[in-house]
């Protein structure tokens, strides 16, 4: 390709209404273009990095086994009714209605189609197992679209399925395709990690999601530095200290803390550490009245308290009810002396914990040197409420944790029998029996990753793609070519001779000021380039600087071609 | 790929509500299935043949210059609305409200878009020409969407928009594409003709559809054997005949033809050919009352009819004012002694008659021997007023019409500044002046030519694929794989043989009684047929059979090789 019959508009000037680094250089790139709010076109440029990451995604998916095959956009409103969705799904889902006023919906998924499709197609095991996937474009009527590709409206993505006679075939492809997402990343050139997911609501036995990392992500990711494990900080498991309860080493007493209702304002107030302090909430589960502790440096994680027995939907306490159970006010609450007998339920950090300081049940008081079994009993109830942290040990046993951010572009799903079950998609076994087909869904966010991919790999001169998600990976630019025929030639044979070796390689003839050239091609974010300029031929050299590179090099063909991965001739 | 691993559904059975051969095939081959009126999904094996088109449509494209890209499938309202479209497209667009209330439509063409994304991104005369194009889902609302994805709802279309400073240049990328499109179904392996289309009410400058060739195709084309001359029937040329009007022969004499009321029962009645007779129109024009005269046996074309000058906005009389112009009712009228002076327009054949036969303007009366100049006054107007027809001319001048049937697959178009004007896309020029710019829109339907195709090859077995376009070019078939492991081997290693050769080949290794397996390959219509069987192992041969031969024949390896087009290793 050469630049001067391709369609580039780079621009020098950020916008001002993209809040990501991701949305700025792809709007300065010239990569995308905004329609509507959250609705993008794919400029020229924008659209080669897309095919690049389609490809990768669609070559691993075979080899995966995955059959690939294209559903239909619209979907009529009876099969969403079938599996309850078309009310539940909300408002991201975009209805339509035709002009013979039948209901449809622009797919935002594809889970009732493909059910429906095999319940048609599927009668007998011996079809099974069969995973299928597609490339296509869906919509989620976000309500507040941003970050440009990132959370647009309409967007591509690969979405599969599979479908199991059982639940164990589930897990084998399940696993199968979780390989095959980790080749894509690793493909791509993105550092990624597969996260541990919640089940959660959805019920299945099984999910992960897979996050590229980028300091910008949106969600927080525990890794071990000494295994594979993984997990949203939100639902890794922080461990019970590993070293016993030490003995009670002061007597409790109450001390003055006239203004001080945080644990970080009282352990200011009485020079301690801050993880000496106890934090103390109020909540009304199912059975009443709960205290909840955990210590003052720890983040209290509401997931892992609504998974205590009781407080699958608890909710705050009012200052009557605490008032009416504690016989204080917030911010000086605690454990113990309470004004009636409540449940305390304590994080496993804090059941470790000897001569803590925690509030008094008295305005203005709280207490120190207080020790359980000898201050107030044991607690009802030891559990995980908190985040894991950084230097947490892993759960698995095996390394240390580590935090890093993450944007999530794929997950993984063990559906189980929820969809074929509401859709009644069966098949006979070998006993003529009809059984209720397990399903799996695995999903990639296409154009999502192109932006992550920024997100990960940019500098203050623009974007720097990892090597198969460059639109081009060798750019060859020439000083001049509108005067200097021999310069002009020798970089089109450079250019040629690239692309006959295989080289994804583009030619900038476009004839501007080399900085002006340099700059495009630096934020547009080719990992190589070559210059050809008249000194350079002169003294048999080109001009090769690596995108990550401080410094050009001046290298004869041989060594250029060494350079890029082609023998030389 | 191995068919045990793959989804292939066949059936015996013709849907019952498929009325055409390509919609029967493509359910019966389980290339499609529906989900909703004009809504198909695309199982593996029809998607393996639409990818097959889609690759070619996107390599000629770019053989001609044109850039890829991607804009949305969902357009917002305004942009139709700067165009007058939002009304004037009618029920076929799908509008649609999102969650603010705000209105949409899924795209069925992208002009709006387009020109939008030239007004934003090219200001300068040097940024021209540019020609992108995109391969994507379409949606247009049929009020009766039938034969498949002949006429589905949701279908793949290639479209391709092209920007220009002049009409000299629009017109020189118009014959690239032109060429580029020939190219295209040249490649598919499909019979096919560009035919010169009537730009009438979208007033561009030059127009032509592309139309595969088939018996069952909903438009006429008429088309030369002497040259490249090709036109739909409706608007291909009728040229005057040849030879002079001959000299009067008889006497002029009214005739009773008491039940006789067309040309037909006339020519019966009288023992004459209906080339002698003459068909009266009584219509109002502009300008009042007219008589259009045409031959007996030809078909009146309304379109040319509406190019006669005053005729634009022509309406059949009624009988009063018929009454009242000729003294007569419908049935026995004629351009002769009428009771008021009316204007006669005449085809160009029948101004070149004599001696001919043409209603009395007397209730159960007719004229025979009536002449030009003698009879009645020459014609007002002599015109082309009728469809060509086999045999006639070509237009052109060299040689003779045939008329063939065909199915439009694609359009291209000069637009002209029609589309830039009304949405103010310009660029300055090379003396800073700011031009509208000029353009050409370019469509291809790229899952219609997949039908297309089929209507033009299949018999009674099922499809019979132009090699290109085929799932698969060679089906290995195995004899009881199952049983006969050595036989199962040699299959598998002569598909792994062609595979590698860069043979597009399947392995049927499903394990079916033999009858069931041909049938199947039949009817899905591969080209090339190979099977391994414990017998042909023995003799050292392979049975080959070409699909559309009818007869099979023993080949060994290299004469197999050699057939299918690879040379022996």
């Amino acid at each position: 390709m050469r630049l001067s019959q391709f369609h580039l508009s780079t621009s020098k000037e950020t916008p001002a209404d993209a809040e990501v680094v991701s949305h700025q250089l792809m709007l300065r790139a010239g990569m995308i273009r905004k329609l509507a709010a959250g609705i993008y076109t794919w400029t020229p440029l924008g659209l080669r990095v897309l095919r690049k990451v389609e490809t990768a995604v669609r070559e691993e998916m075979q080899a995966a086994g995955a059959i690939e095959m294209l559903m239909p956009s619209v979907q009529p409103k009876e099969l969403w009714e079938e599996t309850g969705r078309w009310e539940k799904f909300g408002g991201q889902l975009l209805k339509i209605k035709d002009r013979k006023d039948a209901w449809y919906a622009y797919g935002p998924t594809h889970e009732e189609v493909v059910t429906d499709f095999a319940r048609n197609e599927l009668s007998s095991y011996r079809q099974l197992p069969l995973t299928v996937f597609q490339i296509q474009t869906k919509f989620r009527d976000e309500i507040r679209p941003r970050f440009g590709v990132m959370r647009a409206r309409e967007f591509l993505m690969k979405d599969a399925y599979s479908f199991h006679l059982d639940a164990q075939d589930l897990d084998r492809q399940y696993h199968e395709i979780y390989r095959a997402y980790e080749r894509i990343f690793t493909r791509l050139g993105l550092r990624f990690r597969a996260v541990f997911a919640d089940t959660g609501a959805i019920g299945g036995s099984a999910s992960h999601e897979f996050h590229v990392l980028a300091d910008s992500g949106e969600d927080a990711i525990a890794w071990s530095d000494g295994s594979a494990y993984a997990a949203n900080v939100e639902l890794a498991e922080a461990l019970a200290p590993a070293a016993p309860r030490p003995a009670p080493a002061e007597a409790m007493r109450e001390v003055e803390t006239p203004t001080q209702k945080t644990c970080e304002d009282v352990a200011a107030l009485l020079d301690i550490p801050l993880a000496r302090t106890v934090r103390t909430l109020a909540l009304v589960g199912a059975d009443g009245f709960v205290v909840a502790l955990a210590r003052g440096d720890h983040a209290v994680n509401t997931i892992k308290l609504a998974k205590v027995a009781g407080l699958a939907e608890y909710r705050m306490a009012t200052e009557a009810e605490i008032a009416a159970h504690l016989g204080s006010e917030p911010g000086f609450l605690g454990p113990v002396g309470p004004k009636a007998a409540v449940r305390v339920v304590a994080d496993r950090a804090v059941a470790a914990m000897a001569d803590f300081v925690v509030g008094a049940n008295r305005p203005g008081y709280h207490l120190t040197g207080v020790n359980w079994g000898r201050d107030l009993p044991e607690p009802d109830v030891v559990a995980d409420l908190r985040n894991a942290e950084a230097g947490d040990p892993s759960p698995d046993g095996r390394g240390t944790l580590a935090i890093a951010r993450g944007i999530e572009v794929g997950h993984v799903f063990q559906l189980g029998p929820k969809y074929a079950e509401a859709m009644g998609a069966t098949v006979l076994d070998e006993q003529g029996k009809a059984r209720v087909m397990h399903m799996g869904c695995y999903g990639i966010g296409v154009s999502r990753i192109v932006a992550a991919a920024i997100e990960q790999n940019s500098d203050a001169a623009g974007i720097v793609w990892p090597e198969p998600m460059a639109p081009w990976r060798v750019a060859v630019c020439v000083i001049n070519p509108k005067n200097d025929p021999a310069v002009a030639e020798a970089a089109a044979a450079l250019h040629a001779e690239l692309s006959a070796a295989g080289v994804d390689s583009v030619l900038d003839d476009r004839g501007l000021r080399p900085g002006q050239m340099f700059a495009d091609i630096e934020l547009i974010g080719i990992p190589h380039r070559v210059v050809v300029s008249a000194r350079g031929l002169e003294a048999g050299t080109f001009e090769y600087r690596s995108r990550t590179a401080a410094e050009s090099e001046a290298l004869d063909r041989d060594a250029l071609l060494a350079r890029l991965g082609i023998g030389a001739a």
